[in-house]
Protein backbone atom coordinates (compact mmCIF):
# COMPACT_ATOMS: atom_id res chain seq x y z
CA UNK A 1 0.00 0.00 0.00
CA UNK A 2 3.13 2.23 0.65
CA UNK A 3 3.58 2.46 -3.11
CA UNK A 4 0.41 4.29 -3.97
CA UNK A 5 -0.26 7.70 -2.11
CA UNK A 6 1.20 8.47 1.69
CA UNK A 7 1.72 10.82 3.74
CA UNK A 8 4.71 12.38 5.31
CA UNK A 9 4.61 14.52 8.42
CA UNK A 10 7.14 16.24 10.50
CA UNK A 11 5.65 17.23 13.69
CA UNK A 12 7.36 18.84 16.35
CA UNK A 13 7.21 20.81 18.98
CA UNK A 14 6.26 24.32 17.45
CA UNK A 15 4.87 23.56 14.24
CA UNK A 16 4.10 20.76 11.98
CA UNK A 17 4.59 19.80 8.30
CA UNK A 18 2.70 17.51 5.78
CA UNK A 19 3.29 16.01 2.21
CA UNK A 20 1.16 14.20 -0.03
CA UNK A 21 3.84 12.11 -1.84
CA UNK A 22 2.25 9.90 -5.14
CA UNK A 23 3.81 6.86 -6.69
CA UNK A 24 6.27 8.55 -8.36
CA UNK A 25 7.64 10.09 -5.37
CA UNK A 26 6.28 13.71 -6.40
CA UNK A 27 4.90 16.24 -3.57
CA UNK A 28 1.30 16.52 -5.14
CA UNK A 29 -0.09 18.45 -1.80
CA UNK A 30 1.36 19.73 0.95
CA UNK A 31 0.67 22.20 4.61
CA UNK A 32 2.02 23.52 7.11
CA UNK A 33 0.71 24.93 9.83
CA UNK A 34 1.30 26.03 14.11
CA UNK A 35 -0.19 23.21 15.23
CA UNK A 36 3.01 21.91 17.24
CA UNK A 37 2.34 20.17 20.26
CA UNK A 38 2.53 23.04 22.59
CA UNK A 39 -0.67 24.17 20.67
CA UNK A 40 -2.63 20.86 20.57
CA UNK A 41 -5.65 20.89 23.16
CA UNK A 42 -5.37 18.14 26.10
CA UNK A 43 -6.88 14.85 24.19
CA UNK A 44 -6.92 16.62 21.19
CA UNK A 45 -4.48 14.39 19.07
CA UNK A 46 -6.45 12.21 17.40
CA UNK A 47 -8.58 14.97 15.90
CA UNK A 48 -5.55 17.05 15.06
CA UNK A 49 -4.08 13.65 13.59
CA UNK A 50 -6.92 12.86 11.67
CA UNK A 51 -7.09 16.60 10.47
CA UNK A 52 -3.89 15.80 8.36
CA UNK A 53 -6.21 13.49 6.19
CA UNK A 54 -9.02 15.83 6.10
CA UNK A 55 -6.66 18.15 4.14
CA UNK A 56 -4.40 15.25 2.20
CA UNK A 57 -6.84 12.82 1.55
CA UNK A 58 -7.32 9.30 3.02
CA UNK A 59 -3.88 7.43 2.98
CA UNK A 60 -1.55 5.93 4.69
CA UNK A 61 0.50 8.28 6.72
CA UNK A 62 3.85 7.68 8.35
CA UNK A 63 4.85 10.39 11.55
CA UNK A 64 8.06 11.86 12.96
CA UNK A 65 9.44 14.03 15.13
CA UNK A 66 8.48 15.16 18.53
CA UNK A 67 4.63 13.70 17.76
CA UNK A 68 6.23 10.48 19.38
CA UNK A 69 7.50 11.79 22.69
CA UNK A 70 6.02 11.72 25.97
CA UNK A 71 4.33 15.03 25.29
CA UNK A 72 3.22 14.59 22.03
CA UNK A 73 0.36 11.51 20.24
CA UNK A 74 1.82 8.58 21.49
CA UNK A 75 5.33 7.30 23.02
CA UNK A 76 7.30 6.04 20.00
CA UNK A 77 10.26 5.02 21.82
CA UNK A 78 14.16 4.97 20.89
CA UNK A 79 16.30 2.64 18.87
CA UNK A 80 19.74 2.36 19.87
CA UNK A 81 22.67 3.54 18.16
CA UNK A 82 24.16 2.10 15.90
CA UNK A 83 20.33 2.83 14.01
CA UNK A 84 19.69 3.10 10.14
CA UNK A 85 16.83 2.97 8.16
CA UNK A 86 16.25 -0.74 8.90
CA UNK A 87 16.29 -0.45 12.70
CA UNK A 88 14.13 2.93 12.63
CA UNK A 89 11.83 0.63 10.14
CA UNK A 90 11.58 -2.34 12.06
CA UNK A 91 10.56 -0.69 15.60
CA UNK A 92 8.12 2.23 13.53
CA UNK A 93 5.02 2.57 16.45
CA UNK A 94 1.57 1.77 14.47
CA UNK A 95 -1.01 3.68 15.68
CA UNK A 96 -3.30 1.22 13.31
CA UNK A 97 -1.13 -1.29 11.47
CA UNK A 98 0.80 -0.52 8.30
CA UNK A 99 -1.64 2.73 8.10
CA UNK A 100 -0.67 5.31 10.83
CA UNK A 101 2.70 4.91 11.70
CA UNK A 102 5.37 7.05 14.31
CA UNK A 103 8.68 6.83 13.50
CA UNK A 104 11.16 6.00 16.69
CA UNK A 105 13.69 8.27 17.54
CA UNK A 106 17.44 7.10 18.69
CA UNK A 107 18.80 7.06 21.41
CA UNK A 108 22.53 7.03 22.68
CA UNK A 109 23.36 4.74 26.04
CA UNK A 110 26.80 4.26 25.91
CA UNK A 111 29.22 7.08 26.31
CA UNK A 112 27.04 9.64 27.29
CA UNK A 113 23.34 9.47 27.63
CA UNK A 114 21.79 11.18 24.60
CA UNK A 115 18.54 11.22 22.50
CA UNK A 116 17.05 12.38 19.21
CA UNK A 117 13.54 12.82 17.60
CA UNK A 118 13.35 13.78 14.33
CA UNK A 119 16.51 14.53 13.88
CA UNK A 120 17.42 11.26 12.31
CA UNK A 121 14.96 10.61 9.50
CA UNK A 122 16.41 13.95 8.28
CA UNK A 123 19.88 11.88 8.50
CA UNK A 124 18.49 9.54 6.56
CA UNK A 125 17.19 11.93 4.18
CA UNK A 126 20.23 13.63 3.67
CA UNK A 127 22.29 10.58 3.17
CA UNK A 128 20.63 9.80 -0.25
CA UNK A 129 19.96 13.32 -1.44
CA UNK A 130 23.51 14.60 -0.89
CA UNK A 131 24.96 11.10 -1.36
CA UNK A 132 26.60 11.55 2.09
CA UNK A 133 30.35 9.41 2.56
CA UNK A 134 29.30 6.66 5.26
CA UNK A 135 32.04 7.96 7.71
CA UNK A 136 30.15 12.13 7.16
CA UNK A 137 29.83 14.15 10.52
CA UNK A 138 26.38 16.34 10.59
CA UNK A 139 25.28 19.37 12.26
CA UNK A 140 21.55 19.81 12.75
CA UNK A 141 21.68 23.69 14.83
CA UNK A 142 18.12 23.95 16.68
CA UNK A 143 16.51 24.67 20.03
CA UNK A 144 18.43 21.72 21.08
CA UNK A 145 21.49 21.15 18.17
CA UNK A 146 22.90 17.92 17.28
CA UNK A 147 26.26 17.22 15.95
CA UNK A 148 26.15 13.35 14.26
CA UNK A 149 28.81 10.85 13.48
CA UNK A 150 28.41 8.26 10.57
CA UNK A 151 29.95 4.96 10.75
CA UNK A 152 29.20 2.49 8.09
CA UNK A 153 26.63 4.90 7.14
CA UNK A 154 24.56 4.12 10.36
CA UNK A 155 24.13 6.81 13.07
CA UNK A 156 26.88 6.15 15.14
CA UNK A 157 27.18 8.39 18.04
CA UNK A 158 26.01 12.19 18.66
CA UNK A 159 25.66 14.79 20.95
CA UNK A 160 23.74 17.13 21.40
CA UNK A 161 23.85 20.75 22.91
CA UNK A 162 21.23 23.30 24.07
CA UNK A 163 22.41 25.90 22.28
CA UNK A 164 19.21 27.56 20.98
CA UNK A 165 17.49 27.00 23.98
CA UNK A 166 19.80 28.93 26.29
CA UNK A 167 19.96 31.80 23.79
CA UNK A 168 16.11 32.11 23.98
CA UNK A 169 16.43 32.78 27.60
CA UNK A 170 18.78 34.84 27.45
CA UNK A 171 16.80 36.84 24.62
CA UNK A 172 13.50 36.39 26.50
CA UNK A 173 13.77 36.60 30.49
CA UNK A 174 17.82 37.30 31.64
CA UNK A 175 19.35 41.03 32.42
CA UNK A 176 21.03 40.64 28.93
CA UNK A 177 17.32 40.96 27.76
CA UNK A 178 17.39 44.41 27.19
CA UNK A 179 20.69 43.91 25.30
CA UNK A 180 19.29 40.87 22.84
CA UNK A 181 17.19 43.03 20.54
CA UNK A 182 17.20 42.92 16.97
CA UNK A 183 17.83 40.44 14.48
CA UNK A 184 21.21 37.83 14.50
CA UNK A 185 23.00 37.76 11.52
CA UNK A 186 26.61 36.74 10.68
CA UNK A 187 28.12 40.43 11.61
CA UNK A 188 31.21 41.95 13.13
CA UNK A 189 29.49 41.43 16.45
CA UNK A 190 28.69 37.40 16.08
CA UNK A 191 32.16 37.09 14.66
CA UNK A 192 33.53 38.62 17.66
CA UNK A 193 31.51 36.26 19.67
CA UNK A 194 33.06 33.54 17.91
CA UNK A 195 36.37 34.58 18.81
CA UNK A 196 35.63 34.49 22.09
CA UNK A 197 34.47 30.93 21.94
CA UNK A 198 37.53 30.22 19.60
CA UNK A 199 39.38 31.75 22.03
CA UNK A 200 38.38 29.68 25.12
CA UNK A 201 36.93 32.76 27.03
CA UNK A 202 34.73 31.06 29.39
CA UNK A 203 31.03 31.23 28.54
CA UNK A 204 29.33 32.37 31.60
CA UNK A 205 31.92 34.89 32.22
CA UNK A 206 31.43 36.28 28.96
CA UNK A 207 27.76 36.43 28.89
CA UNK A 208 28.12 38.68 31.97
CA UNK A 209 30.54 40.76 30.14
CA UNK A 210 27.55 41.37 27.71
CA UNK A 211 25.92 43.58 30.18
CA UNK A 212 29.02 45.37 31.67
CA UNK A 213 29.57 46.82 28.23
CA UNK A 214 26.28 48.34 28.03
CA UNK A 215 26.85 49.53 31.47
CA UNK A 216 29.94 51.25 30.75
CA UNK A 217 28.78 52.30 26.92
CA UNK A 218 31.25 50.60 25.24
CA UNK A 219 28.78 48.92 23.55
CA UNK A 220 29.23 47.91 19.89
CA UNK A 221 29.51 44.18 20.75
CA UNK A 222 26.16 44.18 22.98
CA UNK A 223 23.70 42.27 20.89
CA UNK A 224 21.84 39.17 20.31
CA UNK A 225 24.38 38.58 17.32
CA UNK A 226 27.44 38.65 19.75
CA UNK A 227 25.41 36.04 22.18
CA UNK A 228 24.45 33.88 19.04
CA UNK A 229 28.23 33.89 18.14
CA UNK A 230 29.02 32.79 21.73
CA UNK A 231 26.89 30.14 22.09
CA UNK A 232 26.97 28.89 18.57
CA UNK A 233 31.45 29.17 18.60
CA UNK A 234 31.12 27.12 21.63
CA UNK A 235 28.55 24.62 20.33
CA UNK A 236 30.96 24.23 16.66
CA UNK A 237 34.15 24.04 18.99
CA UNK A 238 32.47 21.00 21.09
CA UNK A 239 30.97 19.39 17.79
CA UNK A 240 34.16 19.80 15.81
CA UNK A 241 36.45 18.47 18.79
CA UNK A 242 36.74 14.77 17.10
CA UNK A 243 36.38 15.91 13.39
CA UNK A 244 38.93 14.87 11.42
CA UNK A 245 40.84 17.99 10.19
CA UNK A 246 39.05 17.26 6.33
CA UNK A 247 36.19 16.57 7.67
CA UNK A 248 33.72 17.88 5.26
CA UNK A 249 30.54 19.39 7.71
CA UNK A 250 26.72 18.25 6.66
CA UNK A 251 24.79 21.12 7.92
CA UNK A 252 21.16 20.14 7.84
CA UNK A 253 18.30 22.24 8.59
CA UNK A 254 17.01 26.13 8.58
CA UNK A 255 18.61 28.20 6.29
CA UNK A 256 19.65 30.82 8.67
CA UNK A 257 20.81 28.85 11.13
CA UNK A 258 22.78 26.85 8.87
CA UNK A 259 23.73 29.97 7.33
CA UNK A 260 25.45 31.12 10.98
CA UNK A 261 26.63 27.65 12.12
CA UNK A 262 28.67 27.14 8.98
CA UNK A 263 30.39 30.65 9.46
CA UNK A 264 31.44 29.33 12.38
CA UNK A 265 32.20 25.73 10.99
CA UNK A 266 34.51 27.74 8.40
CA UNK A 267 36.32 29.81 10.43
CA UNK A 268 36.95 26.67 12.65
CA UNK A 269 38.50 25.61 9.33
CA UNK A 270 36.56 23.38 8.06
CA UNK A 271 34.07 23.01 5.18
CA UNK A 272 30.23 22.82 5.02
CA UNK A 273 27.56 21.51 2.69
CA UNK A 274 23.93 22.16 3.22
CA UNK A 275 21.03 20.25 2.75
CA UNK A 276 17.22 21.47 2.87
CA UNK A 277 16.08 20.14 6.30
CA UNK A 278 12.14 19.80 4.33
CA UNK A 279 13.92 17.87 1.40
CA UNK A 280 15.88 15.73 4.32
CA UNK A 281 12.78 14.71 6.17
CA UNK A 282 10.54 13.48 2.93
CA UNK A 283 13.16 11.37 1.96
CA UNK A 284 14.04 10.03 5.12
CA UNK A 285 10.51 8.90 5.49
CA UNK A 286 10.32 7.80 1.98
CA UNK A 287 13.38 5.53 3.06
CA UNK A 288 12.18 4.23 6.07
CA UNK A 289 9.28 3.16 3.88
CA UNK A 290 11.56 1.18 2.07
CA UNK A 291 12.50 -0.80 4.73
CA UNK A 292 8.99 -2.18 5.41
CA UNK A 293 8.79 -5.82 5.19
CA UNK A 294 5.93 -7.05 3.21
CA UNK A 295 6.47 -9.78 5.80
CA UNK A 296 4.27 -7.65 7.97
CA UNK A 297 1.23 -8.98 5.72
CA UNK A 298 -0.79 -5.62 5.89
CA UNK B 1 28.55 63.62 62.63
CA UNK B 2 30.01 60.15 61.55
CA UNK B 3 31.78 59.51 64.55
CA UNK B 4 28.50 59.37 66.23
CA UNK B 5 25.37 56.88 65.46
CA UNK B 6 25.03 56.17 61.51
CA UNK B 7 23.27 53.63 59.33
CA UNK B 8 24.60 51.25 57.35
CA UNK B 9 22.69 49.97 54.74
CA UNK B 10 23.26 46.69 52.05
CA UNK B 11 20.13 47.62 49.25
CA UNK B 12 20.02 44.72 47.03
CA UNK B 13 17.48 43.28 44.18
CA UNK B 14 15.41 40.99 46.29
CA UNK B 15 15.98 42.27 49.89
CA UNK B 16 17.62 45.51 52.30
CA UNK B 17 19.58 45.17 55.15
CA UNK B 18 20.26 48.09 57.34
CA UNK B 19 21.57 48.41 60.75
CA UNK B 20 22.46 51.32 63.26
CA UNK B 21 25.79 51.34 64.40
CA UNK B 22 27.17 53.53 67.49
CA UNK B 23 30.26 55.39 68.28
CA UNK B 24 31.69 51.88 69.62
CA UNK B 25 31.15 50.61 66.15
CA UNK B 26 28.88 48.61 67.78
CA UNK B 27 25.37 47.12 66.28
CA UNK B 28 22.75 48.82 68.28
CA UNK B 29 19.61 48.28 65.95
CA UNK B 30 18.82 46.35 62.76
CA UNK B 31 16.11 45.22 60.48
CA UNK B 32 16.12 43.36 57.21
CA UNK B 33 13.14 42.90 54.99
CA UNK B 34 12.36 42.03 51.02
CA UNK B 35 11.92 45.61 50.00
CA UNK B 36 14.80 44.83 47.48
CA UNK B 37 14.83 47.03 44.16
CA UNK B 38 12.06 45.27 42.22
CA UNK B 39 9.79 45.36 45.38
CA UNK B 40 9.77 49.36 45.51
CA UNK B 41 7.22 50.97 43.68
CA UNK B 42 8.39 53.42 40.55
CA UNK B 43 8.77 56.62 42.31
CA UNK B 44 8.33 55.21 45.54
CA UNK B 45 12.40 55.52 46.87
CA UNK B 46 12.72 58.48 48.74
CA UNK B 47 9.74 57.29 50.85
CA UNK B 48 11.80 53.56 51.20
CA UNK B 49 14.61 55.20 52.05
CA UNK B 50 12.81 57.61 54.50
CA UNK B 51 11.53 54.70 56.21
CA UNK B 52 14.72 53.15 57.10
CA UNK B 53 15.18 56.43 59.09
CA UNK B 54 11.90 55.95 60.44
CA UNK B 55 12.89 52.21 61.83
CA UNK B 56 16.45 52.93 63.22
CA UNK B 57 16.61 57.02 63.95
CA UNK B 58 17.35 60.27 62.17
CA UNK B 59 20.99 59.62 61.84
CA UNK B 60 23.69 59.54 58.69
CA UNK B 61 23.72 57.23 56.17
CA UNK B 62 25.71 55.39 53.62
CA UNK B 63 23.70 52.88 51.10
CA UNK B 64 25.87 50.35 49.28
CA UNK B 65 24.50 47.85 46.77
CA UNK B 66 22.22 47.74 43.89
CA UNK B 67 20.12 51.15 45.15
CA UNK B 68 23.23 52.82 43.36
CA UNK B 69 22.04 51.39 39.77
CA UNK B 70 20.16 52.89 36.92
CA UNK B 71 17.04 50.54 38.37
CA UNK B 72 17.73 51.65 42.25
CA UNK B 73 17.29 55.08 44.09
CA UNK B 74 19.96 57.27 42.19
CA UNK B 75 23.06 56.40 39.59
CA UNK B 76 25.99 56.00 41.83
CA UNK B 77 28.48 55.65 39.03
CA UNK B 78 31.42 53.75 39.13
CA UNK B 79 35.37 53.72 40.35
CA UNK B 80 37.87 52.03 37.87
CA UNK B 81 40.17 49.43 39.49
CA UNK B 82 42.42 50.05 40.96
CA UNK B 83 40.20 50.71 43.77
CA UNK B 84 40.06 50.97 47.43
CA UNK B 85 38.03 52.92 50.63
CA UNK B 86 39.78 55.87 49.15
CA UNK B 87 38.77 56.19 45.80
CA UNK B 88 35.37 54.89 46.69
CA UNK B 89 34.64 57.55 49.50
CA UNK B 90 36.17 59.74 47.73
CA UNK B 91 33.20 59.00 44.74
CA UNK B 92 30.54 58.66 47.29
CA UNK B 93 27.07 60.51 45.77
CA UNK B 94 25.30 62.41 48.29
CA UNK B 95 21.55 62.80 48.12
CA UNK B 96 21.84 65.41 50.98
CA UNK B 97 25.93 66.53 51.78
CA UNK B 98 27.39 64.40 54.12
CA UNK B 99 24.41 63.21 55.47
CA UNK B 100 22.73 60.34 52.76
CA UNK B 101 25.02 58.90 50.68
CA UNK B 102 25.83 55.96 47.92
CA UNK B 103 28.54 54.00 47.60
CA UNK B 104 29.86 53.80 44.00
CA UNK B 105 30.31 50.64 42.18
CA UNK B 106 33.76 49.60 40.79
CA UNK B 107 34.36 49.21 36.80
CA UNK B 108 36.70 47.41 35.04
CA UNK B 109 38.12 48.90 31.63
CA UNK B 110 41.12 47.42 30.99
CA UNK B 111 41.05 43.40 29.64
CA UNK B 112 37.11 42.78 29.57
CA UNK B 113 34.53 44.74 30.65
CA UNK B 114 33.22 43.81 34.09
CA UNK B 115 31.28 45.83 36.97
CA UNK B 116 30.41 45.46 40.18
CA UNK B 117 28.00 47.10 42.93
CA UNK B 118 27.62 46.02 46.48
CA UNK B 119 30.26 43.43 46.72
CA UNK B 120 33.48 46.23 46.53
CA UNK B 121 32.13 47.40 50.13
CA UNK B 122 32.34 43.68 51.10
CA UNK B 123 35.44 43.26 49.90
CA UNK B 124 36.68 46.05 51.99
CA UNK B 125 35.30 44.53 55.17
CA UNK B 126 36.55 41.37 54.26
CA UNK B 127 39.75 42.77 54.34
CA UNK B 128 40.02 44.44 57.59
CA UNK B 129 38.15 41.49 59.58
CA UNK B 130 40.06 38.38 58.28
CA UNK B 131 43.22 40.66 57.36
CA UNK B 132 43.62 39.28 53.95
CA UNK B 133 46.82 39.70 52.27
CA UNK B 134 47.33 42.70 50.40
CA UNK B 135 47.50 39.83 47.35
CA UNK B 136 44.23 37.89 48.33
CA UNK B 137 41.87 36.42 45.62
CA UNK B 138 38.73 36.69 46.85
CA UNK B 139 35.40 34.79 45.17
CA UNK B 140 31.83 36.12 45.96
CA UNK B 141 29.25 33.74 45.08
CA UNK B 142 25.73 34.72 43.78
CA UNK B 143 23.35 35.28 41.14
CA UNK B 144 26.33 36.98 39.26
CA UNK B 145 29.30 35.88 41.19
CA UNK B 146 32.65 37.77 41.28
CA UNK B 147 36.50 36.94 41.44
CA UNK B 148 38.42 39.65 42.59
CA UNK B 149 42.32 39.83 42.51
CA UNK B 150 43.49 42.10 45.17
CA UNK B 151 46.86 43.79 44.69
CA UNK B 152 48.85 46.01 47.03
CA UNK B 153 45.45 46.16 49.40
CA UNK B 154 43.65 47.67 46.01
CA UNK B 155 40.81 45.80 44.36
CA UNK B 156 43.10 45.07 41.06
CA UNK B 157 40.74 43.16 38.52
CA UNK B 158 38.02 41.18 38.66
CA UNK B 159 35.44 38.74 36.31
CA UNK B 160 31.99 37.92 36.53
CA UNK B 161 30.35 34.81 35.79
CA UNK B 162 26.25 34.29 34.94
CA UNK B 163 26.06 31.48 36.88
CA UNK B 164 23.27 31.66 39.77
CA UNK B 165 21.34 33.55 37.38
CA UNK B 166 21.48 30.96 34.25
CA UNK B 167 21.27 28.00 37.08
CA UNK B 168 17.66 29.74 37.98
CA UNK B 169 16.68 30.00 34.31
CA UNK B 170 17.29 26.69 33.90
CA UNK B 171 15.63 25.52 36.74
CA UNK B 172 11.83 27.86 36.18
CA UNK B 173 11.55 28.02 32.61
CA UNK B 174 13.84 25.60 30.85
CA UNK B 175 13.00 22.05 29.29
CA UNK B 176 15.27 21.07 32.37
CA UNK B 177 12.82 22.57 35.00
CA UNK B 178 11.01 18.73 35.38
CA UNK B 179 14.57 17.24 36.30
CA UNK B 180 15.75 20.63 38.88
CA UNK B 181 13.23 19.73 41.60
CA UNK B 182 14.79 19.73 45.19
CA UNK B 183 17.08 21.84 46.96
CA UNK B 184 20.81 21.42 45.91
CA UNK B 185 23.07 20.28 48.04
CA UNK B 186 26.94 18.65 48.27
CA UNK B 187 25.86 15.06 47.23
CA UNK B 188 27.46 12.24 44.58
CA UNK B 189 24.88 14.49 42.02
CA UNK B 190 27.08 18.06 42.58
CA UNK B 191 30.14 16.13 42.55
CA UNK B 192 29.43 14.64 39.26
CA UNK B 193 29.22 18.08 37.55
CA UNK B 194 32.03 19.12 39.33
CA UNK B 195 33.95 16.45 37.87
CA UNK B 196 32.65 17.19 34.38
CA UNK B 197 33.09 20.36 34.90
CA UNK B 198 36.78 19.94 35.85
CA UNK B 199 36.88 17.34 32.82
CA UNK B 200 36.02 19.68 30.59
CA UNK B 201 32.45 18.12 29.52
CA UNK B 202 31.25 21.08 27.07
CA UNK B 203 28.69 23.21 29.29
CA UNK B 204 25.78 23.06 26.54
CA UNK B 205 25.98 19.32 25.80
CA UNK B 206 26.57 18.62 29.57
CA UNK B 207 23.02 20.28 30.25
CA UNK B 208 20.90 18.82 27.49
CA UNK B 209 22.30 15.02 28.88
CA UNK B 210 20.59 15.84 32.23
CA UNK B 211 17.57 15.44 30.07
CA UNK B 212 18.48 12.47 27.97
CA UNK B 213 19.19 10.67 31.05
CA UNK B 214 15.44 11.56 32.13
CA UNK B 215 14.10 10.10 29.42
CA UNK B 216 15.82 7.10 29.02
CA UNK B 217 15.35 6.42 32.76
CA UNK B 218 19.12 6.39 34.19
CA UNK B 219 18.69 9.84 36.08
CA UNK B 220 20.81 9.28 39.48
CA UNK B 221 22.27 12.29 38.39
CA UNK B 222 19.75 14.42 36.92
CA UNK B 223 18.66 16.73 39.36
CA UNK B 224 19.20 20.06 40.50
CA UNK B 225 22.33 19.37 42.18
CA UNK B 226 24.07 17.65 39.29
CA UNK B 227 23.13 21.19 37.67
CA UNK B 228 24.76 23.49 39.82
CA UNK B 229 27.75 21.41 40.09
CA UNK B 230 27.84 21.40 36.45
CA UNK B 231 28.10 25.44 36.15
CA UNK B 232 29.99 26.18 39.85
CA UNK B 233 32.53 23.80 38.51
CA UNK B 234 32.78 25.76 35.10
CA UNK B 235 32.65 29.21 37.58
CA UNK B 236 35.40 28.18 39.80
CA UNK B 237 37.72 26.91 37.01
CA UNK B 238 37.20 29.84 35.40
CA UNK B 239 37.86 31.68 38.57
CA UNK B 240 41.08 30.02 39.63
CA UNK B 241 42.64 29.89 36.30
CA UNK B 242 45.31 32.26 37.06
CA UNK B 243 45.23 31.93 40.72
CA UNK B 244 48.83 31.05 42.31
CA UNK B 245 48.85 27.21 43.45
CA UNK B 246 49.27 28.16 46.68
CA UNK B 247 46.43 30.69 47.32
CA UNK B 248 44.19 30.11 49.74
CA UNK B 249 40.78 31.60 48.36
CA UNK B 250 38.04 34.17 50.76
CA UNK B 251 34.71 33.36 50.03
CA UNK B 252 32.17 35.98 51.15
CA UNK B 253 28.65 35.67 50.99
CA UNK B 254 25.61 33.05 51.63
CA UNK B 255 26.60 30.29 53.63
CA UNK B 256 24.87 27.72 51.40
CA UNK B 257 26.61 29.24 47.86
CA UNK B 258 29.75 29.36 49.76
CA UNK B 259 29.78 25.99 51.18
CA UNK B 260 29.13 24.56 47.72
CA UNK B 261 31.76 26.86 46.26
CA UNK B 262 34.56 25.91 48.85
CA UNK B 263 33.76 22.13 48.14
CA UNK B 264 34.72 22.96 44.20
CA UNK B 265 37.26 24.92 45.00
CA UNK B 266 38.57 22.35 47.44
CA UNK B 267 38.19 19.70 44.62
CA UNK B 268 40.41 21.85 41.85
CA UNK B 269 43.26 21.67 45.03
CA UNK B 270 42.71 25.47 46.95
CA UNK B 271 41.99 26.16 50.76
CA UNK B 272 39.30 28.66 51.75
CA UNK B 273 38.25 30.56 54.20
CA UNK B 274 35.02 32.23 54.86
CA UNK B 275 33.72 35.56 55.66
CA UNK B 276 30.01 36.61 57.04
CA UNK B 277 28.44 38.87 53.90
CA UNK B 278 26.59 41.05 56.58
CA UNK B 279 29.73 41.68 58.75
CA UNK B 280 32.12 42.34 55.91
CA UNK B 281 29.39 44.93 54.72
CA UNK B 282 29.24 46.83 57.97
CA UNK B 283 33.13 46.67 57.94
CA UNK B 284 33.23 47.97 54.99
CA UNK B 285 31.11 50.24 55.25
CA UNK B 286 33.19 51.85 58.52
CA UNK B 287 35.97 51.85 55.98
CA UNK B 288 34.44 53.71 53.46
CA UNK B 289 33.38 56.39 56.49
CA UNK B 290 36.71 56.45 58.23
CA UNK B 291 38.02 57.97 54.70
CA UNK B 292 36.03 60.84 54.32
CA UNK B 293 38.27 64.00 54.25
CA UNK B 294 37.15 66.26 56.72
CA UNK B 295 37.98 68.75 53.90
CA UNK B 296 34.08 68.37 52.84
CA UNK B 297 33.39 70.93 55.66
CA UNK B 298 29.30 69.34 56.42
Amino acid sequence: MWHANYIAVDWGTTNRRAWLIDSNSDVVGEFDDNLGLMSVPVGGFDAAAADIRHQLGDHPMLLAGMVGSDKGWHQAGYVPCPANAESLAASVLWIEPMRTGIVPGVCQIEGHADVMRGEEVQVLGAQIIANLSPDAVICHPGTHSKWIQLRNGQISQFQTAMTGEIFNLLKTTSILSDQMTGEVSNNASFQAGLKDARDGVPLLGALFAVRARYLLQSLPLADASYVSGLLIGNDVKAGLAQARPDACITLIGRPDLCHLYGSAIAEAGFKTTHVDGSEACRAGIRSIIDHFTTGIGH
